[in-house]
C-alpha cells in the first residue's frame, strides 16, 4: 500500500476500549477524523448484534460531541456494492469498524465497492480507519482467522487469511494480555516468521501515520512479537505438537510511548532493534 | 557452586505436579534418587500445613513403590540445626522440598546445619534435589521472594531475595502459564538483566544434571527471558511504571527438550543462541 502526504491514521485498539468513561481512544479517534463536524461512520458487519453495538458507539460519540453520525452495516456482497449504502462513506473523516466476528466482516466487505471507498478514503483523503476487536484483527493484509487459546505454542494453532490490507507484514491480536494470547501470537510467527506479531491489550490502541509517528495509547500495552532470528522445531512436528522456539525477540511498548519519523530519511529515533520493525508498519 | 564428578541432578518443579496418576515427575524423582530402596527426604518447612502436604507425597511416593520415605519439617532455625531432626538427610539419596511459601523456607533453613547437609547430599553424594513451587523458587541463589501478578511488566513488582544456592543466574517462576506470570518474569530481567528468567508450568520440570543434560519433563513448557540484550526505559522511571522493554530475547522448550553437554569441552548439542543460557545452568 503506497502512502503519500494525504495518508490518513489507523488506529488498531485491542477492544474493549472504554465507552463510558474517559474514553481517551474514542476521543482521539474523533480528533484524528477531523473533530466534530467531521462525517463518521461506524461500520457494525463483524457484529450479529448490529443494533446494540450501533447504539452503543452512537451514545459514546454523541456524548463527546460528535455531530454527523452514521450507521453502516452490510448483510451481503451486495449490500457493500449498493451506492445507496455508501453514502455514508463517501465524505467521511472517520471510519470507525466494531467488534464482532472478522471473518464475517471479509466476507461481506473484502475486496468490494466499500472496500474501495474505504481505501480512497484512508489513502487519499486523510480520513482515520479504526478498529475494535475483530475490527482490529481486520486491519491489515494477513488477518488472524482463528486461533485456539493454548497455554504453549502450538503448530497448526492458528489460521491466518486476507484482511482489509491498510497495513502489511503485521498480524494483530486482541484482548492481548487478557487472555493470555501470547502462544497463539509466538504460533503465528513460528509458521510465518516474516510477519511480526501485534498484540494489543484491551482499550488499547496503536496509532500508525505513516509518514509521521507511531503510538500506543490508552491503559495497556502493545506487545511485538518478531521471530525473524528464531529457530523452531515446527517443520518437524505434527499439528496440536507443542513448538521449541528458541530466540524470538519480544518488545513491549507501554501506552505513552511515542516514535516520531525523520521527514528526512522516514527513519524513527527508537532504540535500533525496533527500527526495522517500526519502519515495516509505515510501508 | 563448584560441580564435579559426583554432582547429583536438580528437579525444578513448576507446581502442581500429578501426585494421583501417572506421575512422571515424581517417579523421575524417585529413579534420579537411587531407586525405590534409596532413602527419600520430604522436607514441608515451606508449608502450613506440613502434616496433610506430606500425608499426600507419602501416599504418592509409596503408590510408585518408595520403601524408604521420612519427612522432615522445621518449624524453626534450631531445628534446622538439631542432630536428631536431620538423620532423614545424612544418607538420603533423593529430597524434596514441597511447596508453600520460599520465605518461610529460607527462613528456617538457609544457612543452618540441614542447608549444609544437603548442599553436601548434591554436590558430593550424587542426590537428586527436587523443588515444587515455592520450593522451586527457592532452589536458586536468587529468589523471587514476591511478585506482583499484573498485566504488563512494572517498574518495583518484584522482590529478589536470596534461595538455597543450588543454581546461579537464574530467577525461577513457577505455575507459569497457567497463572500469566510473563509480565513478572520481564520485570526481572528489566531489573537484573545479568539473569535468566524461568517460567516453568504446571505438572512440568526442568532437570539439571551439570555436566551431563539439560531436559523439560512433563506436560508443559519452560519460557526463558533473556534481557541481556535488551534496551528498557527503566532507569527513566518511578515506581509501578509500565516498562518499555524492546529485544527481549524469549525461548519456549515444551516438555520433551533435552540438550546433552559434551564430555570434551562442555558444550551443548543446541542451536546457538542456547548456549550461553545452557552454559550458565550448568556453572
Amino acid at each position: 500500500m503506497k502512502h503519500g502526504p494525504s495518508t490518513g491514521s489507523l488506529l488498531i485498539i485491542g477492544g474493549n476500549e472504554d465507552r463510558e468513561g474517559e474514553m481517551t481512544i474514542l476521543q482521539r479517534f474523533l480528533a484524528l477524523s477531523g473533530g466534530l463536524d467531521s462525517p463518521i461512520a461506524v461500520i457494525t458487519t463483524a457484529s450479529e448484534i448490529p443494533d446494540e453495538v450501533w447504539d452503543q458507539y452512537r451514545t459514546a460519540f454523541s456524548h463527546l460531541g460528535a455531530r454527523k453520525l452514521s450507521h453502516i452495516h452490510f448483510n451481503s456482497r451486495e449490500d457493500a456494492a449498493d451506492p445507496e449504502q455508501l453514502r455514508g462513506l463517501t465524505d467521511a473523516g472517520g471510519i470507525f469498524f466494531t467488534g464482532g466476528a472478522q471473518d464475517r466482516l471479509l466476507a461481506f466487505t473484502g475486496n468490494t465497492r466499500a472496500h474501495d471507498e474505504i481505501r480512497r478514503a484512508y489513502l487519499e483523503r486523510g480520513a482515520c480507519i479504526a478498529g475494535t476487536s475483530a475490527g482490529a484483527s481486520a486491519m491489515s493484509r494477513f488477518m488472524l482467522q482463528y486461533g485456539r487459546a493454548e497455554l504453549e505454542p502450538e503448530k497448526g494453532s492458528i489460521a491466518l487469511g486476507e484482511g482489509l490490507g491498510f497495513i502489511e507484514r503485521i498480524v494483530v491480536d486482541q484482548h492481548f494480555s487478557e487472555r493470555q494470547r501470547l502462544p497463539r501470537l509466538l504460533s503465528v510467527v513460528a509458521e510465518r516468521p516474516e510477519l511480526f506479531g501485534l498484540g494489543i491489550d484491551e482499550d488499547t490502541a496503536l496509532l500508525v501515520q505513516p509518514g509521521r509517528s507511531l503510538e500506543v495509547l490508552g491503559h495497556g500495552g502493545l506487545t511485538v512479537t518478531d521471530g525473524s532470528q528464531a529457530i523452531t522445531n515446527i517443520s518437524d512436528l505434527e499439528p496440536h505438537d507443542c513448538l521449541r522456539m528458541v530466540n524470538v525477540c519480544l518488545h513491549v511498548l507501554p501506552s505513552g510511548t511515542i516514535f516520531s519519523q525523520q521527514e528526512s530519511d522516514g527513519s524513527f529515533d527508537a532504540p535500533l532493534p525496533l527500527q526495522i520493525f517500526l519502519s515495516t508498519l509505515t510501508q
